[in-house]
């Protein structure tokens, strides 16, 4: 039995290629921890995936700005059902439609008891923290493929209530596996509460997943910043506020929404690729969000900033951004008294509250990101579409279960 | 009747000069924002300096590293006695003993409200946040004088019960106006709580105030580092494990002390005028500090950071840094999903329980930073002495009441 | 001047009388604490009354439930236009329409400080915290009538940005006085977050404000309880699911409509006059609604307790509840691992942000809870129907300002 | 292989008896829940006690108040070495030395994932929660025996970094099963932090461990009320103020001692057991207790209560007791706005800084509670001793390693 799945076969490439068939062990393959070869998985599940998305951090290593290894198999949003349960799984069974989030944890280590799934400590022997298919954590394979094991399942996966339930819905559920609680993890940084104002950077699904958030936070106004227009009306068909960046600084943007060039609360939904603003927009500055955020953020706010920031970018503009260095008014944020709030959203402390607002019809997360199904076999199509900035978010669907 | 006070003379100078008794009226002078000319002060009450301390942020004016104008009353570390009460004072009362919290705040605008004093709307007209005899801080005189103005007395002064006690434990009770609360911010911003490892980065008196309060937290091991060998001995005295960073990077040598190279949080007491670690500590890296707590603070930690980062600083050592930029290592914080709190402390959140600690034994924070009393004409030499790196925490006794 | 008030006279009685125009001193009067006497309030200002609505605690002593005495002019939700300013106030004008709190604070106390505005030291002699228009609450008086007096003025009132927009929303803004933010802090107290299954008790209009402040802050189902079907159509109307606690005990009605027997979060709307449920419905049992909370509520969970508990009712079914002793299952509680939330809502933790969702079309609190502006003159016949269980919440408009 | 353990042998008796020796199944046996027998437990390790303490919660059943069998093992305080390890536990080894939470939890469930391990829902079949060797529990056999199966152990224990130096301790480490995380909960719960006053209600050793936190965590006073002279000058001998509440309601002597009525934080470390204060002192009224502590906790205060509240006594002094009624003053706490946070201590969020707190040497538990070794076989007389009320905790030492 074979696993046909999406893999990285070098910079701007994807490819579909034949996989093996997952088994309850971590086998060696591309982009592997060698530590990690031969890994018992007993406590793991194999899912066949029902809907697994392109996420824009996939671009980061499609686009050949990281180490990622030729023939690493992609993808760390999964959604699927179980078909097989390992022999210590004790709380699911074969049937059961559940979400995966994108952060592999185990659920023993210090940091999984308090919470911190995003940085575990058992999953990765290079560093705290792993998701499945992506460069440096762990070696874990990618849920873009027909069939996908995930460890430690009792613990990682979410179940749904209700298996016709969940297909009816699916579209908006398949976002609970990274992007949705990475926004609102953002939104929950940035200190977004009732009567908020808010501003976000970057109108791409998670900047989409962030204003959402905010919306279901009870946020008074929620301001979206972006370069690209077609991402911009996406934010605005929502009921957000919009400022384009390429007409300048979002200070006087801002000011001309609200009265007051400064929000309550600010969110960075873009990280480290971050452009200029204004003339500026044509060129890569990295630290060109962060000082932005500084600056139009009240004095006492807090910064959101699930936007992803890499210790090291070999692609990097300069010297120092290519060892993660970015060059912030610190002095600025530190006078304003700014909390700096980073790191991989920690998906399991949110998906539960927010699959039950799905499924009481309390967010409409699919329609807002535009979420687009898509056979696996249109997955590079898709990934060339997504890079061209549409304002879609690509959900592949392997066996056709959701009518793409 | 007079006001003798310590004043900025220029770089490298301060002064004893004769200034105006205090009246209910924020008046013209050094510094003073035009817009905060002819203020009525009526809701302030006028002490009779008891203790006034010399503090680190003091010498930034005075090394003529800041546009402070010559002739600026200095002091902004204040206790003492209530001599009159403005009209609209209702809960002091003369011979009441105080301590007044560095930063001056309205307790009427919204940040006050919420317990942001640090960030008060309404005493600065530049910018949220205040100060006595601080340049940029809105023109509120100094208190290293034998008397001094206090606005909105009733919201900012702490009475201490009762008078003998208070005179008692005075060289303690006096750190209350800024060290020990800002000290203890920093152990609150880090996380530190029972059984926390904790490195704090300066072992000056605010240092010394952020290691004396993690311990008063709980904490398991408190880890001081400083190039200043003095200064890192009286660290030991008071039970804490140091790192001379003039050896080398910091991990190493917390490494040999805790068998990881890594702390639960971490404080940064040093701010802006860092110097480097190893062979670089001889020149000025204001960014070493942060990027040195980023490597050394496990995954999940935050990173409490009451040193002070300004804005601008004309004398800095590049053009980035005149302008308040550094060259951090975000990236490698993200990846350990850090949390950075800046911003002045908000003292009044924090000095009515260390106050209770005082008074009740449970901390020596005098002895911890070596408080040492002298006259307020001594003050030009305490500030040399301190300049110089003596272990030391100068408190000036304008009338004689504390035995200098 | 005169000041037309609506006054208590004697139990089931309210009516019009004449006072006096407000002065910037407390004056002697029914119901004002001896020590409150000729209290100068140089730091208040006076209001002519906007909107003043009636409110349920209002009943408590109407129906000659407590000690208050007859002349003690009513009235604790305030809104009005500022039209005399204390000589100490500072940031209020003349012309400015703002918000009252319920609770009056000093904003220089202890409890104050850290936002405890309930329970403040200053401003009642008897015990921490107090209230316009009420028995034992330090004699403030009440806020129906045409003028009113607030103390503290900088401190307790909030500002609306713009007097037009406020005009056109007064039927919403006039809740932010008490049972917004009442039911809010109940909600808040219970832990309602995005994706919860809430259950209200009561649908008077502070269960109401409950209901609505659940759905705010992203609840996925939210359950209103009362006996009253008029009340729970209304509920039903906003899009709540309803229980007829006649019909039985909650937790059936629960099983049907979420499938489990149980809420994440429960809320106490009702207090010490509550009656029992099913076949018991018709006598008053103060702890019915407690002991139900605790019976549906899922181990884990808050019960947030905004519904009035008193020291002593002299109206009391039992000897216990007289001096305020109720029979609770506090064990069951105990086992599920309950924390419970009780008192007076802190007003002003909440307004602002609850303002700023009104003003910008966030929430319709005035349509959910039915709000009916009625004359000052018809302020008894607005009393009576209210007693008698419909479905509205009256406002009085003294001035004819909001169009009664 | 035998094992030899103290079982439960009717009202007032405990004897030791031959168990078998655990296998990776629960057995059926004296209070197993059917449902859980034969349950499979590859997740568990067997340990050879070290050390396993009698509590007070077990006294409950020693004297008959509960509806415990005859033949049920006791003890849910344990200490001990890895000597089996089930085919799923990946990360404990034979030879690690571990401390065991007294909840039983699975690490799977939604309440175990936000660290609600005392409310866990999979490992008792009757309601969330579970403790080894109780009554209703589960019936997960106990650990006052030389060996014991621990389920779920990668996500339970509590590794110890170094053997030798655990054994060096261990009379404290053994203190982190139960008591000093229940106090410490306690303490937390009661918002007790830094210059805090606090008050303890029972000196026992969950009084005595929750005095202990509040030192630890930087209270400025401790007052502890008891009725037992011995355990009251156990209290003062590590620096506490006491109360004997056979003389009277606490308040006056409370006032004596800190010149108010009134403490910041209260703990309740007694439970539904308590007797009255004063005259009454002889008789049980299970509500003094918490009556008592809304009495003398100021407005805004938290009440932690970690002392057992239950569902149902057969064995109480009156008919609502025996439901677990209680006549609660609930009036006055809401008029102080208090918070009540209840239930079992979940161990796991506290356990790892209290270990790093006694293996820095920053807390004499061991010392404070009085902790005595004696053999298992010395178990009858000491519970028997334990239950007149002598100032020891008792831990059984079954194989003699730590001297007994």
């Amino acid at each position: 039995m074979g696993n046909l799945a999406v893999s990285y076969a070098g910079a701007g490439k994807v490819e579909l290629i034949d996989t093996p068939y997952p088994e309850f062990e971590l086998k060696d393959g591309p982009g592997v921890h060698p530590a990690n070869i031969g890994r018992q998985v007993h406590h793991g599940v194999i899912l066949k995936t029902i809907a697994t998305n392109i996420c824009g951090s996939d671009q980061h290593m499609v686009r050949g700005r990281t180490t990622a290894p030729e023939g690493l198999v992609l993808g760390h949003e999964i959604t699927g059902e179980v078909v097989e349960v390992g022999r210590d799984v004790e709380f699911l069974k074969v049937g059961d439609v559940v979400s995966v989030p994108f952060n592999i944890s185990c659920g023993r280590c210090r940091n999984c008891k308090t919470g911190q799934t995003g940085i575990c400590l058992n999953v990765n022997p290079d560093r705290p923290g792993s998701a499945y298919g992506y460069v440096d954590m762990g070696g874990w394979v990618g849920g873009q493929a027909e069939y996908v094991l995930v460890p430690y399942a009792d613990w990682n996966a979410l179940k749904f209530p209700d298996r016709d339930q969940a297909m009816e819905k699916i579209l908006d559920l398949t976002m609970l596996s990274d992007i949705f609680p990475t926004g609102y993890h953002g939104a929950i940084g940035a200190g977004v509460t009732v009567g908020s104002t808010v501003y976000v950077a970057g109108a791409g699904p998670v900047g989409i997943a962030a204003a959402t958030s905010a919306q279901l936070l009870g946020a008074a106004v929620v301001i979206v910043g972006d370069l690209n227009e077609d991402r911009l009306a996406q934010a605005r068909a929502m009921g957000c506020e919009t400022v384009n960046v390429a007409l300048g600084d979002p200070a006087e943007q801002i000011e001309q929404i609200l009265g007051v060039p400064e929000v309550d609360c600010a969110i960075d939904a873009v990280g480290f690729e971050a452009r200029g603003h204004g003339h500026g927009a044509a060129t890569e500055q990295p630290a060109t969000v962060l000082n932005s955020i500084m600056e139009i953020t009240r004095a006492g706010g807090s910064l959101g900033i699930p936007g992803l920031y890499v210790t090291g970018d070999p692609g990097a503009v300069d010297e120092a951004a290519k060892v993660g260095s970015l060059s912030m008014r610190f002095g600025l944020g530190w006078a304003k008294s700014h909390t700096f709030v980073t790191g991989q959203c920690p998906v399991m402390k949110y998906h539960r509250g927010l699959m039950n607002a799905i499924l009481n019809d309390k967010v409409s997360i699919a329609k807002n990101v535009n979420a687009t199904a898509i056979s696996l076999q249109d997955a590079p199509k898709g990934y060339a579409e997504f890079d061209s900035g549409v304002a879609k978010k690509f959900v592949l669907d392997p066996h056709g279960l959701i009518g793409a």
